[in-house]
């Protein structure tokens, strides 16, 4: 399989290396930038030519895997279907962008999509990523399965439908987790407390979660309906605005399932 | 050492029998419905008795743990006082309430809270649980010092405003955690989508921050101001207006987070 990668940024970092770690060859690497693409080329295997130019792509790869941040995709598959022609299969990486973005660009077009958040600096290992494919190109499906199999255990056919919920659903599991452990943190710091002592809460509620769902899951003073106890936190939270409306809204949301169940 | 506890739900099932395997004798158990207590009294290693009487208990123990709810705290140490006289060592467990409630009760009074979520049914290693003691009484700290450290690597002296401050955090760090991720599971449901496919993104979130502070850890729409992601994932949430709310909220803080850090 031979893949053209189009990119160099953080995704591009990751699966460029793991892609070429099982055999699966990168043919070229574009960049506008070519320092960015030089830093990447020497990861992915053997001497591979980077470039900024798209003329100079070879055109017999078997997808062109536009790894570039959302708002560049479509305008990078119009360049392409200007250079190569209507039927380029091209491959976006995006979960908030439908494939239908790519559909003027060529009549083959997919997705391959790697349900995780990219962090500079920090190791992932593939095996354990899911990845999201789809094309209604069954061929092009086919050579997105292949190839998402041989990096992971975890391969998903979600359309473009699923994968906008599956994109809103990360949110919430990963950028707002962060914000409120990150709220959690400071209200530790103000007390001079350290913040290892949250390490094993979070991770016990973290494995409850693999193992039940989170309504049967759920403790504390807010599904207890313990006023008391929430008074005395909304007073703790008198001089922290955000963290304040934070609670609030939580809590009542939590108050209401609660009274719901009953 | 030896403690007499009091109180036979969920925190006495997980406390009472962590003494017991380390040696610390639990010499009664007292709990209004004779019940519960004789449901724990077998898993404290040899035959304990239970009461439902206070007259019953011994007068020698080391301390008397009152591991019961909040609201019951007061008066349970108040009908102790009355019976026993007011210098017994008497130590809550209770996380948001004040070591001062037990003041009028006891001269000698403290604090033993295991910062942690029980849930019935699932194992606890105390070893990994942080427990935070709290005594004006030098001996009776002693004595909670080292009973905590038989039973646990993190022993945290923290006083009650800490203790407070702390559990708030928990609120934060569990509570409201469970909540987002319950609502990320219920997209996920809406679309299809089986929810194993989020462990990876937690536990990597969770590592994560471990290691960097929260703020550094952001990543998505709301931290990058990708305001034509942000009006996709709303339209997505159109139809659950709590976890609109949320996502309303929590965005429009990490934007703010973003604003003033730049």
């Amino acid at each position: 399989m031979k893949i053209v990668l189009l990119g160099a940024g953080k995704l591009a970092h990751h699966l460029g290396p793991a892609f070429a770690k099982k055999s699966i060859e990168i043919v070229a690497v574009y960049n506008r930038s070519l320092d960015r693409a030089r830093q990447l080329a020497p990861r992915l295997g053997k001497s591979v030519p980077v470039t900024d130019r798209l003329d100079e792509l070879p055109r017999d790869a078997d997808f062109y895997l536009l790894a570039v941040a959302d708002q560049a995709i479509a305008d990078l598959a119009a360049q392409l279907s200007n250079r190569f022609g209507p039927h380029l299969p091209l491959v976006h990486t995006s979960g908030a962008t439908p494939s239908e973005v790519l559909r003027t660009a060529s009549s083959r077009y997919g997705v391959f999509y790697p349900f995780q958040s990219f962090s500079p600096g920090r190791e992932i290992n593939f095996a354990q990523i899911p990845l999201c494919i789809h094309s209604e190109d069954e061929e092009l499906l086919a050579l997105l399965r292949a190839g998402a199999e041989k990096l992971s255990r975890q391969v998903y056919r979600l359309d473009d439908e699923q994968r906008a919920q599956l994109h809103v659903a990360g949110v919430f599991a990963n950028n707002f987790v962060n914000h409120l452990i990150g709220q959690s943190h400071d209200l530790l710091a103000k007390a001079k407390i350290p913040k290892p002592i949250l390490f094993n809460l979070i991770r016990e509620t973290m494995e409850k979660l693999e193992q039940q769902d989170a309504a049967s899951a759920q403790t504390g003073p807010a599904i207890r309906g313990d006023r008391e106890t929430i008074a005395k936190h909304l007073a703790l939270l008198d001089t922290n605005p955000a963290a304040r409306a934070v609670y609030q809204l939580i809590t009542q949301q939590i108050k209401s399932t609660n009274s719901t169940n009953q």
